[in-house]
């Protein structure tokens, strides 16, 4: 992982567990995604795509509400659709937004959310362009609060 | 609508627009989305599913967080999972839950998040032997709060 | 409580256990409480007093976040305030909006907050000009979950 | 900021802005709020406490409910507590759990609403026994999400 002084996020060298071709659909299938959120408060459109261990994909968008603490990110959505269909262990997420400036970058508690079902996700985060650069877990939630601090699982 | 002096839930004749079977068909899909619940920390499963107006049923179970309020309710990601497909326009929602003594109820946020797709919902409340009872989201969630107050949609 | 068949908010005699100074003591400070949200994202400021048992008032105010998901209501906010101050015993709670058209109303997820610490909450909703009216928390979240169905405290 | 491989926060060198006495404060008041977490469910209580950059002490606990999600962080109370009385620059958080073996780190979505109110805080985390170590909101949320990326305050 590398950043400038500003905290912009520069493109990493790919060391990834996920070959071209998936990431390719990754990317693609998150920018679907993109397409069905429902942001009519934000205006703030954004798509996750993620990937299980073994090879299926999930896609989920922003689901927002008039009552805005009631909404919902879409990689909460991706992770709640595939929790929802029997699977929970994952390999790596793919985000997309509409900004031509920014790359997409999780909320806290998206990366919360992640870092529920592990510790090792490679995390692929989008430009409107479909450029990306590449993150993992702990790099965008490091010294991360998780299950094993409540010691009951 | 009817409850007795304690608010306990009664059973209420059925004046629902879905037919028997859809009613059946909705009970066994939040019966089986309960199975996929992510509770570790509840221990306490939910499954729901959503009846979308031209006949899909999409389902959905809770996703819990070690970060307690970072957890879903099984009533959201059957929300969601709908939304991130496409579908914005539902008629009626079944929710199960492991009780064998209280019927399945949706919080407050969640009569809230279906209140966002419309005021007309029919809610069928299960209980664990599969006996069930019917509301409507005018019941659960009176004068409520909603996207027109915002005055932006 | 009494509404049209339109769902519109009427008035409704008071049969309140606050006195008139109480409740009026509750309105002023959840008007005041409302000039200090932080709501850049809505434009829509909400101020909440609360009243415990023994009669200390305790207000908030929404406070959003750009992640919308991470907001906070002001009834929330009012809740955490006087808890994290020792305080779980309430009898009333009054909520205050800019609207010339509505009375404030809770949403789903506030109303399961107050239901948390009870079920007998008098619930004052005002307009911007001051009028209100009274609710009771069995009005607005009828057939509610709460603690009891986790069968745990 | 230093962590060994495993990704255990180790202590690092004071740079903080805040002078010794001004940390022990800090330290004692999160502390004391930790005592009036409302955590029946996780049995986790946490306390923090806020240093405004005119000096001021805010704190607050954990408020957990019995539907999960809608509980509230110790930081997050904090934090609606000072907002919710007018104040919204800040320049320290300490936060305290009962943990022997893990100090006290704010979940994701906490890390998200402190970047809400700015990019520099300095953070502290105790363990039960009061020692603690430095970190900055930097380090545990770095390429954050923030109010720029919506281009609207
Ligand atoms: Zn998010
Ligand atoms: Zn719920
Ligand atoms: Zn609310
Ligand atoms: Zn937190």
């Amino acid at each position: 992982m590398e950043h400038n002084q500003h905290g912009t996020l520069q493109p990493t060298g790919n060391s990834s567990k996920c070959g071209p071709e998936q990431i390719q659909r990754l990317l693609a299938a998150c920018r679907e995604a993109k397409e069905f959120a429902y942001c009519p408060y934000s205006k703030y459109p954004v798509g996750a795509a993620l990937l299980t261990t073994d090879g299926k994909i999930f896609s989920g968008c922003n689901v927002e509400n008039a009552c805005y603490p009631l909404g919902a990110c879409a990689e909460q959505t991706a992770i709640q659709k595939a929790v929802s269909e029997g699977h929970t262990k994952f390999q790596a997420i793919a985000i997309a937004c509409n900004s031509k400036e920014y790359y997409a970058v999780p909320c806290g508690a998206c990366r919360q959310v992640l870092r529920e079902f592990g510790r090792h996700w490679d995390i692929y985060l989008a430009k409107e362009d479909g450029t990306y650069i590449q993150k993992t877990l702990e790099d965008l939630l490091p010294q991360s609060f998780g299950p094993e601090h409540l010691n009951i699982i």
